[in-house]
């Protein structure tokens, strides 16, 4: 069994088996790093940048020559094709005829979806945005495996921007396939979005227990907000009084992702609030904690104030050894895609993946997501929007691309007016209607305007917008 | 035979002969990617880019890495030695002494003509402003080439931006070479310039027929505005009737090769009528009309929207084939003038190239176009203008560097007034005296304050200008 | 014995034997370049450069190429990690656990110390703000030793820019190691700075002999400020009247180091007297001098107006020459370093460093030298000044990253005050007080605002400061 050609473009790529089976050849490379030379002789990666990028860069390219193998890479790309008005599509058609393999990091989200879908070639996602960076999922998790021989059951707190930090979306959501449970310590602000803790619910199974302020006597230290957990877990955690947070965190924590503030995408408010300067520090202070006795320190690099240069010398702090790792990781990623090396997968339960039905009218809203790449201007010349039908109340379509969730306010059904165009009538979303509209039959808008222009008319069942 | 230590600055420094040998060697060497690698092992290409290109550079170093070489990659250089005031020739000669061949790209027009004349070691043209790319022309001719097993009798179709696509000036000069007629359907506006139309009648020794508004049935859809017939072609495409052009595309069109506008090269008045959006569209629709049934349609990529996606998906869409052929081609290419491969050429005849007298008086004109090289502040400290005297009536020279043609405005003879210092009298360029200087006496001026400044005085024969 | 995991941070990290060494195995690589192809295969560099550059980064690539090994480049670092601020001790151990070695250029001085400290790989200083450029120093020294078959006893003119060229002050160092004898003929107001003059005479023992303007009959011709001569040259040189110099002269100077003004490192003063265009030109004139007759020019490029191009087919111009002897010696450098090469060091003299007392008080001033690494806001995290106290009368100390000197005007004795706290009192540095202070209890300020700010008040000995 192989994963030859395979993409890596979201962390649901790769089943629990196949990220175990990486572990294991990341072990067999990391044991003898200068017999992998040659292992990729005559293949060419392709390191598209199309965001300012050094560690995760220089990783990848680390790795693909310690297999032997040889670069090219665009780091500025910002400022060629792009400002010529190509599109992403010919760009990864164009490189996807030079190259063996793209690793690529694109601003706009959804975007490493759309190169894996034009490429012809394997395609690893590097970062698109805030939607997700599962290299650094692996990382992350390899690191934990490593330190702790297994994930299932450990109790992992992720701590400061749980809003914009890609890196912590896939890790969130590895971690819930694996079985992990989940603390959310999150800077003021900055909390888990909406989405992604729909996500853990519906796809993985699990409960979240908000965490309210007076919930935890060790408030001041720990500002926490929620508690994820597996199914798997009882609920000792989940379903507790104060008493039981208390007893629960008094066992440990396993592991404290820390991330830094990613001012690069906040909106003008948060800017103004982070200058106030909230955002929490982990010290050797913090550290001291008796839940901490044991944690493993993470970060994905790079850090800027929120954790301090004397926990470098602890041994639990990870982080280094994170980035380290990183490349033989890479190594066996790049192996596996290119179909260099084969793997023997372990017979490992994953969540299934969860099967949504398909929004295909013609008529579709766009995503409302302003970083999905699917709402570009160079892009909507070649791309149509994709949603999948998540929910019907209240009426949710996931992005294909981007992955974002969002609610859109009317619906029409194209059953009621094929051929009948005094019918064509739009809907609340939800008035009872919407859940007697087939799958195939929907048609969603996000405002009245945008019916409007498609010809549709106000129905008695708008809601109070009329 | 072989063609290790040459340079390929413009097209013309290949013969026609030796363009089918590297087809035939690109040919092996697509046949056999994987048994490429080595054959440059040790060899260092230099990859220099002084304007932003990701598609081109990216090609270039594939082959490289695909012949097993190394590369070295500045593609940043505007922002570096440049910037501390440092001329073309002393970079080529520093980078000659690192590397093993050198690919330039420069946004001044003759920068590569330097580069070669200073490195010491092979040199190729990536594009130099808007002068030529000559790599770009054996992708294009190759595809041709691949698909229709001959370029010579072909009619190709040149669309689009006629005026400042340094792609389609060194194509069009290479289809000349090989035999094939040209018809031009320029963007309104972005006609071809006269110094091309000039060198192919007067090298390529073909004819070049306006087409008047009326001439063209087809008008509407074809805005067709000359036709270009080699030597070997009778004239019945030339000098036509109406009538003829219309059977003659009745016939069918073998390849269209569109452009985009290059809108970075667009003087201000362009652009403003560039924003009318006047620009002409190849889609499905256009290739319904009968001329078009079996035309290839090519494009040097990036588009904007010149070329409407859907006509992707089209059997007869050849640009994703012409990039992705551009690897295999630089491969044979750069083989070749490394001298790891050599070649047998076909005794092929090629056009004699044209031998014109030289201009070589110490005092000299400047070349007028602002984008040559041989003006530049930091190279007029040792490069010296060059010309070929191309016609005397109107008196025309040619700069060596940028290839621009230009004529002017007033002349002297050294004869004249070598130590007679009264006789130093300058005349118009347009009066009779002009055929009466020989070449090697020969001094011109593009204005009279020019030829004053040189202590020059007005003739009875500088025309109407007192 | 081999050199394997040592860094090249300053010139003084090599010995001369060392040196002499490592220009004998650069004598080898010469003669048979491709033979050592492969001597560095599966060995990653790690190219940083947080400045732009072409030449230098270009030339350690190709040598790494040359020896089979392969690069990660990170040239546009400053738009990367550095905006996410990061420190350069992260990155240093980050890169680290990626490559095999790193080569780094940084705009602070004594960046390249700290990278060397955290990296745990060796590190090549390829220029660190106006502080040293150790690298361009051995292609320098090697070119004086390829032409002259030794150092020792030459006569150097440095020309141009003395004070802010970082290839002059690591080349002033080196050359006086080696004891050669060095004229300095600065541009006026950019003569060489009082802390490199102060370490020639305190650290080498040589001599500096100012030269007044009415000293030099060839004033005109070379505007000499100052000759250094080494310890074991007899003053001849150095204490002469103004006919000996003319003597000395006469005999030839046997080489000629040209400069470029460094204007990006000018001060607005600086650089509005530049404007007024004195700087000094190189060309075939001046080097009609007899003193000249036999002199090699030298220049580390890239240049601007000070060498003239009419100087390049000159057989003495050796300035190309240099730039291509740089690939040999790196590539030399680079094996030594990663220790796939060994040497046998002659058994050479070099003057023994010297050993200077250490400040280390939790109170320590700030090294006021606005681009040194020890000051910048994402460094101060980690990093605490450090100081060498290298002279008492006036108290001067240097600091171990940057390396400037300077003159703290207050100080305290830790002795003094511990536990008493009402004892707390600062003297001004140049009253007798300081010289009965043991090195181990130095407190140094520079300034009372400081002192205070420490709790210090005022003594009887601040001088006239009250």
């Amino acid at each position: 069994m192989n994963l030859a050609g395979r993409n890596l473009v979201t962390i649901d790529d790769l089943s629990n088996g196949e990220i175990m089976a990486l572990f294991s050849l990341t072990d067999e490379m990391s044991a003898d790093m200068k017999g992998q030379f040659g292992l990729c002789q005559g293949r060419v990666m392709a390191s598209l940048f199309f965001e300012p990028s050094t560690r995760t860069r220089l990783s990848f390219e680390t790795a693909m020559h310690r297999l032997g193998g040889s670069v090219i890479t665009a780091s500025d790309v910002g400022a060629s094709s792009l400002a010529k008005g190509e599109s992403i599509a010919d760009t990864a058609r164009i490189v996807g005829s030079y190259a063996d393999i793209i690793v690529i990091r694109h601003p706009w989200e959804g975007a490493a979806r759309v190169v894996a879908d034009y490429a012809g070639i394997p395609v690893i996602n590097a970062g698109d945005g805030g939607h997700q960076h599962p290299t650094q999922t692996l990382c992350d998790l390899y690191t934990i495996f490593k330190e702790r021989q297994t994930i299932k059951g450990l109790k992992i707190a992720i701590w400061g921007d749980l809003k914009y930090g890609r890196t912590t979306h896939s890790l969130i959501f590895a971690l819930a396939r694996f079985g992990a449970d989940i603390l959310f310590y999150p800077s003021p602000g900055l909390e888990v979005p909406q989405h992604i803790i729909d996500k853990l619910t519906t796809e993985y199974g699990g409960e979240v227990e908000r965490v309210a302020p007076s919930d935890s006597a060790d408030r001041d230290l720990l500002p926490m907000d929620a508690i994820y957990t597996t199914p798997s877990s009882p609920h000792q955690l989940a379903m507790m009084p104060d008493i039981s947070v208390q007893v629960e965190l008094q066992e440990g924590v396993d592991a404290l992702y820390v991330t830094r503030p990613q001012k690069e995408r906040f909106t003008a408010g948060e800017e103004a609030k982070s200058a106030g300067g909230k955002y929490p520090v982990v010290d050797k202070k913090l550290l001291r904690a008796k839940a901490f006795r044991k944690t493993l320190v993470m970060h994905p690099l790079p850090r800027v104030d929120e954790l301090a240069y004397e926990v470098d010398a602890d041994e639990r702090s990870m982080y280094f050894k994170q980035a380290a790792r990183g490349v033989p990781v890479r190594m066996a990623l790049l192996a596996l895609l290119l179909g260099t090396r084969e793997l023997s997968i372990p017979g490992m339960d994953s969540p299934a993946p969860m099967e949504y039905p398909v929004y295909h009218h013609e008529i579709s809203p766009r995503c409302p997501n302003p970083r999905c790449v699917s709402i570009q201007s160079t892009e909507t010349k070649y791309l149509k929007s994709e949603f999948k039908i998540v929910k019907t109340r209240p009426l949710t379509l996931r992005c294909v691309y981007c992955e974002h969730g969002f609610e859109p306010k009317f619906v029409a059904s194209a059953d009621w007016h094929e051929h009948k165009i005094d019918t064509r009538k739009y809907h609340s979303a939800d008035s009872h209607w919407v859940t007697t509209i087939r799958p195939e039959n929907l048609i969603a808008f996000n405002t009245e305007e945008e019916a409007q222009a498609h010809g549709f008319k106000p129905s008695h069942f708008t809601g109070g917008h009329h």
